[in-house]
């Protein structure tokens, strides 16, 4: 793979695929997506009809406030906590912005299909909540594009994308409606599944002549600052993330303040951990910038259970330990020994504690019983109605382990097959010694006149001498 | 204009200007403003006596995060959108937070002695909704300062906004009210009239010699970035821009759904035609920063509408690819030929995609059908009620034409009157060669430190040899 | 302090002390906290017993939105107003990221045996209005870090915290539950007492020899952006700062109203005075970045009260003046004359506008009347209830009065008792030529990378012939 001449030139490529795919994008939207009953000027009759005393009722006003801060973190937390090589940051937040713009429309066919179809006249139905889910199935791609990141092309993450959609829309039908699983902030949907399936692309991608483009796979002052944005909107909306589609009332409540919970204590035990590893005591940015995280999604599985506040304590307390631990131990290893070359260390952010957080879910599943949760709590809390109306927690916690295997299985198959995909010599990506640059896919301005005149002056002066 | 020489000492001109503007607010306020029932400590009893069951019920509820929203979108938004300059990031988001901190308080005046006047007591009753508008009506004059950014003083700023949303309040009563267009998320009203006001003021104040500031007429990396915050900030909260004040229940909810679409479209549209007309393929930052936006722009009109989920999505096609377009083409032939130097570009980012939402509105709101909106339906959307009892569809679309060549013509008209106020040679502009610096109108940095330690021992050593 | 050599490194205290105080924090979140009526799986049954008529009563509806804007405040606004140091922005986001994080936990216990501790099973019970309340009680330890920027130890940061918290929550108890004052937003709760006790602690830790370090008591171009950014969350989210837990309905519409206008009017004055005071009127980015806040904390105690537009329009414009006048002539002098060195200049930013916003809140308590408030809304608003229910407001005016002294001597008497505990010589505090700098607590990037490729030759060149 690194012998050949590479042509990073996109012009042809990257502008077919965005025409054409946007084109297949408003055909499939005419044919199948149409406004459901809460955002349809219907409403007003809907209203009526079902004896609904307030427009307040809609689900609109329920979900439209944490369904922004679940935007922000797709755009900004992920598009900026990628910022933090020196000279990829356009790529980051870049290419994130184009391939969640793609997804979430693909997004919103595929989960439209398995979740919103309307039998009756053929038509996916969406309001506020499949903006949610779209968002959601996108953040899978996302963190997958953190294993590849500065490896790739912009056509092969469109690839990336469009598969990861899929893949995902299938996996999350199988999980949540097939096994019944329950997964509200998406450890394994999202998680586990998106970790795996970037790193099993990354492992197809394999570059065993990466070390060429070392002098850029690091950071500077002021791009570790910028990663720190992204950092810190996905810390702290990541409770509106666990709560956006759980239960009206006490389930979005109760989200929300586990994963306020679980994500404090992570950041105590990865500061913790980031020093005593580390020569001096002094902290690593790299920690704090990905495993202060670790605990919103080790939580996403559980948040909306009555996992209690000082189990998010623990499970955040954990999470931070084992994540950091990954970022200095884990990922050198995993480079060195398995082939696998994991940019963002998405093993130690996405992978590890979304697994972690389906055993939380399962555990905590399994656990419940009837005096914690009340009878109708915990039927509303696990959804125990219609075919599922004889489950019991016992099983339950079995269903959420079942759902564990096949996020995972997806994950890692989907990405190997994609991966072969991506190796084929047509997409454009960057030879060995040009990975982690902006360089090839952007135009990017002269950085000279950031050096003060005084310096400026100095080095025409040499200049000349030279 | 360029020949005298240039005084740019604002030390008495621009603390006057705040300081006597201030002061008249707060007389204007004391004589004009108080809280609506829904503010005032009487809603308790307003709640009883209309029957209202629950505070849920106060507006506040219904509009307070999307203008929450919108706030970020102003002072965020616009203001870092604005910092791409090298050496003008301070005045872009500096002067950005000093004229929407002025502008919405006239604003809440002017809007209120046109909306909210309590005939009663002679009093403007203003609540959540009325900060909304006032933020809306800023952001008129916040695109029109993307037009001059760089080439103006802060006085000159304060000029342009005080007349801005002056005339602002003027052609908005005059399109919603007497002419009754509507126009939730203001195409015409804001991005219409804000962009052709900057544009002639621009005009009026053309600068032949600006080439001699070209050198700082760019971006550095970083500044690149920041701007890049402001791009994502208004991308993600422009739903709540366009359903901000829509009606409450479906209306807000399919305003979101329809922007949230668009705005996706417009990213892949505007990907491709940046990547199809520069060499080699290279995404331009300009584009992705700017045009991205033109999609929410655009859908402003008919965002309430029933514009159908693939309506959205086409609209948001032709803006991305239309707006990219304008950045390479249109705005060097405007300079050059049109002598209208635009230095944001709002022309391709504002003032066009505004045109065309207005357009759009006019089309979906004549097509509009009781078979589509139901009978209840289309009056709710379209506020077929009072005097307008009679009103059409197409006669709708009619007035929505018309709504539009108001806001043309007040945008192009006051900015030529304005403009020649600005010409005065007493506002402290900068000269030719000192355009798109801080250096006149701030205390700068001294920005040396930023150079790593052993690269300065080294120019320390050749100042001396020097 | 200084003679003797200094030791920075924190591999063994700094994880002891995260690690020992998070393990605490489990045990006693296990023994004292649950989920309160509306987040647990019993709402089900408890909406039902008291006939609340739907989930969107919950009070996670009527307060998360709020939640999430004053968390964005705490760990991006604090966080990042702090970045300005040209080599201290690590520090400054990193730190307030630990500190608030570990503080938010201690809170939800401090302030939840005050306040929710339910005597029927002993257990604290909580919801959202406790998560804010906890972001809040951080806000108080998080100005006084202010004071003490760049010149203390993570591990002081920690002890400032657990102190600061706990004297929070004591005082708070006496402010507002014993002396029944009101503060919605905290002027004197949490500005006043987090000024006087960050100032305090300063004072006690008073460096005669700073002046070694000042080559990094200073801001560039870049690091002043990122101070902005943490400007404009705080200055666009206070007025959900201030509403968030005020009474549903009139009480937070009313609070986001005032806020809005003091803040916009702050603005203006701010410019005013920064230009009118340096040389050639060119502004200060300290005082756009600083003194633009002071109205929101000013009218955080009256926001919630009939303050008036126009009352909210005057307590802005006081404070914008009286705050960069404090930046003007206040710091210097107190650095020189008073041994308080105050890096961020809270006393201009929170102290003073505290005790402002304690006055202002005190005369328009004891101006409230009958006729301008109704009958109800003043007792609603004043909550003249229970033990309480034959107050007026004239004496209500005095007992604010005594809050704000209590909040005063809570706050230098707690500072210097914590003064005293950070003096002791095991801290691992920067020596007095190495403070505001990141180098002894953080690994930090090689930025030779930014410098530009044909610079980087350049140097090299030179770099062999000296």
């Amino acid at each position: 793979m690194c012998d050949r001449p590479k042509n990073t030139n996109v012009r042809l490529s990257l502008p077919a695929v965005c025409i054409v795919w946007q084109t297949a994008m408003i055909i499939l939207f005419g044919v199948f997506i149409r406004y459901n009953e809460e955002s349809d000027t219907h409403w007003v009759e809907y209203k009526k009809e079902n004896n609904i005393p307030s427009d307040i009722e809609n689900d609109f006003y329920f979900r439209y406030p944490s369904f922004q801060d679940v935007h922000v973190m797709i755009f900004v937390g992920f598009g900026f906590l990628m910022t933090f090589l020196k000279r990829y940051s356009f790529g980051a937040v870049g290419f994130n912005f184009l391939i969640a713009a793609f997804g979430l429309q693909w997004a919103l066919l595929m989960q439209g299909w398995f979740h919103s179809l309307d039998y009756t006249d053929g038509k996916i139905k969406i309001g506020v909540e499949n903006l949610i889910n779209a968002d959601f199935c996108v953040a899978g791609c996302l963190i997958a594009y953190g294993a590849v990141l500065g490896k790739v092309s912009p056509v092969q993450l469109m690839v990336l994308t469009l598969f990861g959609i899929t893949l995902f829309a299938v996996e999350e039908y199988i999980i949540l409606d097939l096994i019944h699983a329950r997964d509200a902030g998406g450890s394994m949907v999202i998680h586990t599944f998106g970790g795996y399936y970037g790193l099993s692309i990354s492992w197809m991608l394999y570059r065993p002549n990466l070390d060429q483009s070392s002098r850029l796979q690091g950071s500077v002052y002021h791009s570790d600052l910028f990663a720190m944005i992204g950092t810190l909107f996905l810390w702290m909306f990541w409770p509106s993330f666990n709560s956006a589609i759980t239960d009206h009332g006490d389930g979005q409540h109760r989200a929300a303040i586990n994963t306020y919970l679980a994500l404090a204590s992570t950041v105590l035990t990865t500061v913790a951990v980031s020093s005593l590893f580390q020569k001096h005591g002094k902290l690593d940015m790299v920690h704090i910038q990905n495993s202060t995280l670790a605990g919103g999604v080790a939580v996403g599985t559980a948040a909306e259970f009555m996992l209690m506040p000082y189990g998010s304590l623990i499970v955040g307390f954990c999470c931070g330990v084992l994540s950091t631990l990954g970022y200095i131990y884990l990922t050198p290893f995993m480079e060195k020994y398995m082939k696998i070359q994991d940019t963002c260390g998405i093993h130690n952010l996405h992978a590890m504690p979304g697994v972690i957080g389906g055993i939380v879910g399962a555990i905590t599943a399994a656990a419940a019983s009837e005096s914690v949760y009340g009878a109708e709590g915990l039927i509303n809390t696990f959804d125990f109605e219609g075919e599922f109306k004889n489950m019991v927690p016992t099983k339950q916690g079995g269903h959420q382990a079942a759902g564990l295997c096949v996020a995972i299985c997806f994950g890692i198959g989907g990405g190997i097959l994609v991966g072969f995909i991506l190796r084929l010599p047509i997409w454009g990506d960057p030879a060995d010694d040009n990975c982690f640059d902006d360089e090839p896919y952007w135009e990017l301005p002269e950085d000279e006149e950031s050096i003060p005149p005084v310096l400026q002056y100095n080095n025409h002066a040499i200049n000349k001498d030279v």
